[in-house]
């Protein structure tokens, strides 16, 4: 390198015409006109025009540029002329008109289009991710959440938060989903795990005095993936002392409040809506529902058990029930449509769909008549339901009617555009259960985390009725998706115990696998309690990207494979022998 | 919890004497006088003195409280009586007169202390880590650490350098030290590795055109521990393109500018020295010389080469060397005293150690009549030496004189108390070679690691003389210790595949393990270089601390275990067998 960098390829204007600049960049094209060579200059700040004309020094050495070579140039400033103003760069008054160049290094024709539309698979953008990495969505991604990082720590540090470093390498403590493994060579044939969260850890820090801590930190889950999960992803992680709900709730919104502003300059208001689990299940069919449109559920049980139409007033009487959505507007669908719809909903589950237009503040439908006038009146009535609306009800199991109306009533939004993108709409869903059963372990599991406290007055029933007990836990939602869990936590060593109990860990098991916390809950545990982040889902918000994988540098893929470098690989014989190692048949 | 906190224990001052406050924490200390109770109430802000008097409605309850129990106080603030104010707390001009009390939570009795002295063993204090943490100088640490992590965030995005995450779970590519891997349980037999450093995978962001990164990241290192390492340890990874040694320098240094002034209020000048590794050998015998003191090494053969003194004379035309420090004002060591020396230095290895008075600007000594007086003159003159100084001369090979004289210097500065424990020298020691020789692998192995750019002019002897290339590697001392390490890194793929040629990698093995690198400089690489910084070391330097385990939260022992939560452990059968393993005998 024969010269130092003067400026950014994004940073020059006006102000700097006339004067002598090296820029350093890649060739992001190349354009012969009539004898000059002008070549756009690509770095991470911007494209700056640069212009060599053949009575140059730098002539004959541009000539060999191609797309994506490194190369610095050395010139004056110009103005541009009036008519080649770009309006579109922060540089498009100005050109750089180069005496001098030196290429930095040569590039081979790249594998995948770094400028304009990317058509290339996903497959081939990941195994040339640091060419992929170079697009600029891609780069504002990163940038993006470089920025984001920074506000929540300069956030939780502002608010008395210490950001504390837990262990990589913990004691493995499998529930819910499987640890990722570290062979010992030290200690043969014993384990280290990978933190599933920092959850047992965060609580220690209360428990020594820290009051409030936070970490951005990677966490680790070897589950069987679905598109949009990864093996290690990252969590913003937050714990505090001496609280409530509504104290980590403030401190969330505060949070989310600079967010939405420093990075999408969008006003978010506080307090945030409350929504019980069990009110959003009724409501939205869903524990995290899309609260940028309406569409929610009714229950119509009460008013249709006494209705002459079977198919409604036998489901309630059998302990299910009948409930709909109100779609604004479709009562003009087509049967084709309305078929599709039915069709779809079966598919989903469902008995049936039973779709009925409203017209002249009536029904509109051969059932009209195993109604009674007041009936259909007090469903258009409980629906606030207009002209041209269409109504859409199912019968069944509440624990099956209720999904799939959630699901319906997003189908719905989807389809006549009710969802406004520009909208974001957070909400907290409380009192969720404590547990629930998996007929798969055959015993009650924790919903949250075996750490949840229960609901104080709920405690008699821990043991006893486990499916009747809430849980003091929460969710942060935004437009659908859930961004955050939390909880307070078990502060009494005796609940904990007794917690375990509930979920079938036998004593022996919970001191071998959660002693050290149990321990240190007897030596003075302060009330607690946190929340943890989906840090990539946050971005994959606030960048508007489709997929969690466009907003971490180097992804794992579905499979759990990195197809840059070619991880996981084979190891070496001396290397598993040094572990005390051999790969058998497994399952 | 009855109450919501008002205050922390480390804020109440006169301002609020006769408010009414809610204070929550732990009992540091209880004392009964008089039929009063004074509590010490602790959290990380501070500790406040509450009172309780018999006719308060407390009182019984506070007549339970033991030490660490965690409590709830009501009460009003008032001022403390003339002579009772305690000026070293922030709170002692108050105290809480208690008018009501919540236990929180119960104690055991503390198996460590938590307050004054601790001389628990390390053992007892890492199995009870949650109580050690709660110790005040444990807090101090934690909280400098965050400080620190956050100054350096906010520097390096103050200049431009994006935090971006890479992989925990990558490919397995040891060179060096040994990798820990992680076993797949979908791709059964194949492996992850943890990351010693994300080298490659800065050097992908720079030809992906970040520009500018950084990282405050965990590394994973499977060593044979020593006193002072962790398997799991931190790094400040920074890495930048179309710069060189200087730009490198001169970020690194504000940065260490703005840590010093803002942790220790210590002002640091700016350029640090640059030394030379060869000046650092021969001046100080090691190639991260403390400053804060001079002692520096003289090597004395060309004016011995020719004297009578036979084991000075035969040692230079052996073609080693005859070196020495002179120990200010040590003339007055007894004949005791330099025998010690003596053995001290046979014990490191040397031959022997000639001692030299220095009297009345002469040798003071025996060997007198060896030497000309010109001679003496000569070396009296070189080190600047004066009446009742002390010379110490080793006569031996040059890679064995200069280590045994750089250890005398730091022995002979600590006996002497000639280094001030306040002051900071930092340095840059550069121009190292680029390999060295390993007899264990026999092969060339590489000082810093293989990406490292030999200085240009010494590419031709890449593969003929390779113990003749110089390094573009560069380190950050302060104190004699080594805080970072970084190089320009290698931007050419073809250098780069000579360097894995002189390293004995042949190009099948340097294409499975590094072919992605390999792959990404043919496809415009930018002149790159970085550093990494080891965060425990200077949180180390920062605090006081003379054990890393002091500033890590939650470190492992020097045999890698954890032994609050008993990792690494046994994990389950099924594990294994999920992952197709079993354990075997080892090696």
């Amino acid at each position: 390198m024969k010269w130092k960098r003067t400026h950014s390829c994004g940073e020059l204007t006006i102000n700097e015409v006339t004067q002598s600049v090296i820029l350093m960049g890649w060739v992001d094209r190349r354009r012969d006109h009539g004898g000059i060579i002008f070549i756009d200059l690509r770095d991470r700040y911007g494209i700056t025009q640069v212009q060599v004309n053949p009575n140059s020094e730098a002539y004959n050495e541009a000539k060999k540029l191609r797309s994506e070579y490194v190369v610095a140039f050395k010139g004056v400033v110009v103005a541009r002329p009036e008519g080649m103003i770009n309006t579109k760069l922060k540089t498009g008054e100005i050109e750089l008109v180069a005496s001098e160049i030196e290429i930095l290094n040569m590039a081979a024709t790249p594998s995948i289009p770094i400028t304009g539309e990317i058509n290339a698979s996903e497959d081939l953008r990941l195994k040339y991710r640091f060419l992929d990495l170079r697009r600029a969505d891609m780069q504002s991604n990163m940038i993006i959440r470089h920025k984001t990082a920074q506000i929540v720590r300069n956030y939780f540090s502002d608010n008395n938060f210490l950001e504390i470093e837990t262990p990589f390498l913990m004691k493995s403590t499998p529930e819910g989903a499987r640890d990722f493994l570290v062979p010992s060579r030290v200690w043969r044939g014993k384990f280290y795990a990978l933190p599933q969260s920092p959850q047992t850890y965060k609580q220690i820090l209360m428990i020594s005095g820290f009051d409030r801590y936070f970490q951005i930190v990677r966490c680790f889950r070897d589950e069987d993936l679905r598109a949009d999960r990864q093996p290690e992803f990252t969590q913003i992680d937050v714990e505090m002392s001496f609280i409530d709900e509504e104290d980590v709730f403030s401190i969330m919104e505060g949070l989310m409040v600079r967010v939405m502003k420093e990075i999408l300059n969008v006003e978010i208001k506080t307090p945030f809506q409350r929504i019980p689990y069990n009110t959003a299940m009724e409501k939205y069919g869903i524990d995290r529902p899309d609260l940028r449109f309406g569409l929610e559920i009714h229950n119509i049980s009460d008013i249709v058990k006494e209705s002459e139409f079977k198919v409604f007033s036998d489901t309630v009487k059998a302990g299910n029930i009948v409930a709909g959505i109100c779609a604004p507007g479709c009562g003009s669908f087509s049967r084709k449509q309305i078929d599709d719809l039915t069709a779809w909903t079966k598919e989903a589950g469902a008995k049936g769909l039973v779709a009925i237009k409203v017209k002249e503040n009536d029904w509109d439908s051969p059932l009209n008549k195993f109604f009674s006038d007041n009936q259909r009146k007090e469903i258009i009535k409980q629906f606030n339901a207009n002209d041209g609306d269409l109504f859409l009800f199912v019968a069944d199991e509440k624990n099956n009617a209720l999904p799939i109306l959630g699901d319906l009533r997003i189908k719905i939004a989807k389809q006549q555009n009710l969802i406004n993108p520009n909208l974001y709409k957070m909400a907290w869903v409380v009192d969720f259960p404590l547990f629930e059963y998996s007929t798969e372990e055959a015993r009650y599991v924790a919903c949250h985390h075996p750490f949840t406290s229960p609901v104080p007055g709920d405690l008699d029933k821990l043991l006893s009725e486990p499916e009747k007990v809430r849980a003091r836990a929460y969710d942060l939602i935004l437009n659908g998706l859930e961004i955050a869990g939390g909880s307070i936590r078990i502060s009494d060593s005796d609940i904990q115990s007794k917690m375990f109990k509930a979920l079938g860990i036998s004593d022996k098991e919970a001191q071998s696998k959660f002693g050290f916390l149990l321990d240190a809950l007897k030596y003075g545990a302060p009330p607690h309690g946190g929340i943890a982040f989906g840090f990539d889902r946050l971005i994959m918000i606030l960048t508007g990207c489709s997929s969690i994988r466009d907003v971490i540098a180097f992804p794992k893929t579905a499979s759990a494979a990195s197809l840059m470098d070619g991880a996981p690989s084979d190891v070496s014989s001396e290397q598993l022998l040094e572990l005390g190692l051999k790969i058998v048949d497994g399952l």
